[in-house]
């Protein structure tokens, strides 16, 4: 189980440091839903975490869906008819709208703007555009260069494939006491863009790496999967496994300088939704809670009515409400180490309370017992003041009948979990409490 | 089914208009609890929609009471001893207490002020009074000219029958594809009075005339019924149909410039309730929801706990909180037609929401369905917004599990229900989306 | 059952100020959870109510616990080495630390010292202490006593016994017509302290009197017993009644001019919550409603997890919220005749809720009675107003389908209880309204 104190024993401040490398490691890389580049993004994950790579071939059903063609791109451009290139991907691999099909013409101006994309309201920006499932090609490019393009012949190549291959994706399960499993995902998908989701990648390969040092009652596992097919490609094959999953989280724009955002599952009130409302509220962080909507991330897939998995999406600021958001501004100066150990911390403040989150039974459930000749009471009375640990003691005999959790317990206490664990620990130590679920299996021999 | 551009196609204006010219022709005649006020009123009617006209004989039995003996009444007043007529029903009819019973007799001033009502804090005003259950006669009369009553030997004539007859009311039915039935209630028992309630009796003609052009899911029954002991004996006839109501409104006081009021059903969360809450809520007007009192207009037999309907009431502003309410002030200057198209209109929301609230299932429940594909999708992928229309149908297939309908789903979304329509229609079209009960009934052949 | 017009029959002032003689007869006697005080305690008590006094042995095994040896102290002090008392027992019994242990020694300073408790934050004050299950011994002085104490050799007398003998507890049953039972408690073994807890003494005992001259439906247990130990006994040996008891109050700091406060049972919707909630909004008064927690008074016991009896706890500044809280301070000056009374007065209003809240069939169900036939509504209608009797009589009749209470009404309604059993008279009386339980009975013969 998690220790309580895991925030004191883990290095928060190095591991910052170590997503933030991570980013920048991966940010150079052209991703897109298939192609080297997840593969080349997944392989430098390997390095710290022990991956499985999937390949699945194109065609392959998946649902409603199929799984795609492969698509990997060598170069881009549009060149002037001096021969200068207006637009070059060598320089940003968003210039190339993601799946463009490819191109060796000559075109118009007017005939090439219809295949441009800009952001007139952030002139020197890079949009990021994709074109998955439509046949058809463009570019991206900074409003000001958009501006200077002259009336002339245009040389457009894009020298991509777009052919029979495989759906890239990694997952990695690290086992625990118990096969029951927290999930964990992040997609994989997008070109050099920082916050979404190089960060959500990052605090997914560290969270994987130090819970591994740990020994957790859960097993967890860790999906890098190109969004929305990725998710929709693995639940597809996984099925018969979902029911193992007791909990989850999507993890996606949690490098930026924002407060967090927690968007619930769509059940609303599932234990991560109250486990992760409660650690926020103990953060001491600024922190917004959303409900459930059919837009986002992958938490679409995990939480269709289906499959309707208890997945929540844990961010800073969302997609869509930070002006960088799929463009090139979305870099190495959005994302900070500070605000990734922060998600950090703050993902391992939940899982904390989910692996130490079990019910009890008050073995003397009849009047208090008396802790005092248990040495778990204050000697002289009559002080005005509870104490902290006397109280917390006092909540756990009186709620453990069975019904309530420890998060149960803490939530109305108001008390820190942390608290509420110790004086768990000294209530089992003297035999005044007992899991519930050994009670119950103790009662079936 | 309702269609959802119900507003562009109804001429909302004329509609107001033709109210308030209904209004107007009614305004005159003498009504009370029975009589033939009540039938020239249910005869004018007829000349929009086809009532059927029902006569309740005097003595009839109907739950704890018994229809009451038929009350006219001819002429009225009271003449001083220079034989003016100083209280003359010929200019007002509601100078007469109803169901006053015949007087002809001579009496002192002091005697006579005993039977005489008047509204000091409204000294021009004329009290509307009624004596139904309790023989009695009186005038009503404005407080100046009681003040103006000079000591006399004073004529009164009350030239009324009070005989046994026939309780009057009036009905509609208005078939729909279903046999449940939408009942609409207003009471037709009060003399000139506009607000209460000719402008009630206006609104319910002018929608079951506008319905019957339509072609609607429900059933929709109509009553034009004497207040309290008229709609008790129509629920006495028709105990054994009740089960057949599955919504209902009691319609009163439409007509007045205050803001919507709506008194919810006894249940509370009753269809029509929710509804009611949504449509106003997306109106654009002011408006106040009330919780459910046993005072007010015939929704306290509707509502009483053995009979239970899920009938709530629609008004603007309230009974008694208006202080025209049951004076002569409450004339055809405090009804306005751009207040009764208002009304009008947002009954037709309520209803458009009641005919389409059906539950749906998503076709394929696991994972979205590939929307794109289908043509319901943008191409270029990438954008911050999320488009309306896409995300109703991810709303619609995200909670078509069968247990959401579609004004739940508008309700969490905060989407307009035009919008949700519209997403359904699409997604039923390419097969995603089945109503819940074509889908119970091909699961039972 | 107790009459609706309580408060007008009963004097309350001179409640208050028996409840205030009362207080001081016990104030100079010193308590302790077992012994010669709380004996002569309940002696007191029998002078007004009939008492019946439990002794049980030392050893006596009680759930968890055991009932512990009986202290008795006869005089206690510390010397100088002129000879002066410089802390003596003779002139307050706080000086002793309750349960201390006989000693008879000489001690420097510095070794006395480990044994002083004081308050530096009053230093006027003696604190209370107290050291019932760990051997040891100690006195209790004011700060500025501690800091006039001189290096010298200190005589410590302690003159106790803490020997095998019995803890004594009081029980005074008020047999009411049904065996059905409310129960109040309060502790009796502090010492010379006022509102903690002998105002709540003088509660229980006037409420006892009073009780006792009416005619409850309920029948009334009264415990009056040491804390924490003398619940825990009086459970332990009262295991198999407990289902008879559905209301409970304990009575703590009742005296003080703070506002009151009640803090809700373990269940939290328990009935009595309900009418204290009820009868406090109506009340006129200050108040605070707190929710359950494991610390406090003896609810600690009577609301652990395996006996759950529905007592919220009745004060008005709690434990350790004022500042002469277990000091000298709560003293005949904390506590007030009128602070007194007008606990009094509420603890009746909501018993009297309690006595009055029953479930009732209307008789008629299917729309309103016609009250008017039966004299019970106005004979002229039309006015603008409702009265409030008559829409008791609505409320009553639309609400008593055998699943609301007329506590369950008088909340909905907004209306006085008394209107509310006023109405309920009136609809009994003409045969519109029977009690659900009669109802019950005469279908079952």
């Amino acid at each position: 189980m998690i220790a309580a104190d895991f925030t004191t024993t883990l290095n928060l401040n190095e591991a910052g440091t170590e997503m933030y490398a991570l980013v920048s490691e991966l940010y150079p890389i052209c991703r897109s839903i298939t192609g080297s580049g997840v593969r080349e993004t997944l392989r430098i994950i390997q390095n710290r975490i022990p991956l499985t790579i999937h390949e699945i071939p194109s065609g392959t059903p998946v649902f409603d869906w199929n799984v795609p063609r492969e698509w990997n791109i060598r170069d881009a451009y549009v060149k002037n008819s001096l021969g200068e290139r207006v637009i070059d991907f060598q320089k940003s691999n968003l210039h190339v709208v993601s799946y463009s099909v490819p191109v060796k013409t000559k075109v118009s101006l007017e005939k090439l703007k219809e295949h441009l994309f800009t952001l007139p309201d952030h002139p020197d920006w890079i949009p990021y555009r994709t074109s998955y499932y439509a046949e058809n090609w463009g570019f991206c490019l900074s409003h000001n260069d958009w501006m200077r393009l002259k009336d002339d012949e245009y040389e457009v190549c894009i020298d991509t494939s777009l052919e029979k291959g495989h759906l890239t994706f990694g997952e990695y399960y690290l086992p625990g006491e118990s096969a029951e499993e927290v999930l964990i995902s992040c997609h994989v998908c997008h070109p050099s863009l920082c916050n979404d989701n190089l960060s959500g990648i990052a605090l997914a390969v560290l969270l994987a790496e130090r819970l591994g040092q740990m020994k957790p009652r859960y097993s967890y596992r860790f999906l890098f999967t190109p969004g929305t097919i990725g998710s929709i490609t693995w639940l597809s094959l996984n099925e018969a496994r979902l029911s193992r999953i007791k909990h989850g989280l999507v993890l996606a724009c949690v490098g930026d300088s924002g407060k967090f955002t927690y968007k619930k599952t769509r059940r609303g009130d599932a234990e991560i939704d109250r486990a992760m409302a409660y650690a926020l509220q103990h953060s001491g962080w600024e922190y917004e809670i959303v409900n459930f909507s059919p837009y986002g991330y992958d938490e679409r897939q995990f939480c269709s009515p289906g499959i309707n998995l208890p997945m929540g999406c844990f961010m800073r600021t969302p997609h869509g409400r930070f002006p960088e958001y799929h463009t090139s501004a979305d870099n190495l100066d959005l994302v900070r180490p500070q605000n990734l150990s922060d998600s950090f911390a703050q993902c391992l403040r939940v899982l904390q309370v989910l692996e130490a989150n079990q019910a009890y039974l008050n073995q003397n459930p009849k009047c208090e017992p008396q802790l005092g000749r248990r040495g778990l009471y204050r000697k002289i009375g009559g002080e005005t003041d509870s104490r902290t640990q006397e109280l917390a003691m006092l909540w756990l005999l009186n709620r453990s009948d069975g019904s309530h959790t420890l998060l149960d317990i803490a939530e109305e206490s108001g008390l820190e979990f942390g608290t509420i664990t110790q004086a768990r620990d000294a209530l089992v130590h003297h035999g005044l409490l007992k899991e519930r679920s050994e009670e119950a299996s103790s009662a079936n021999p």
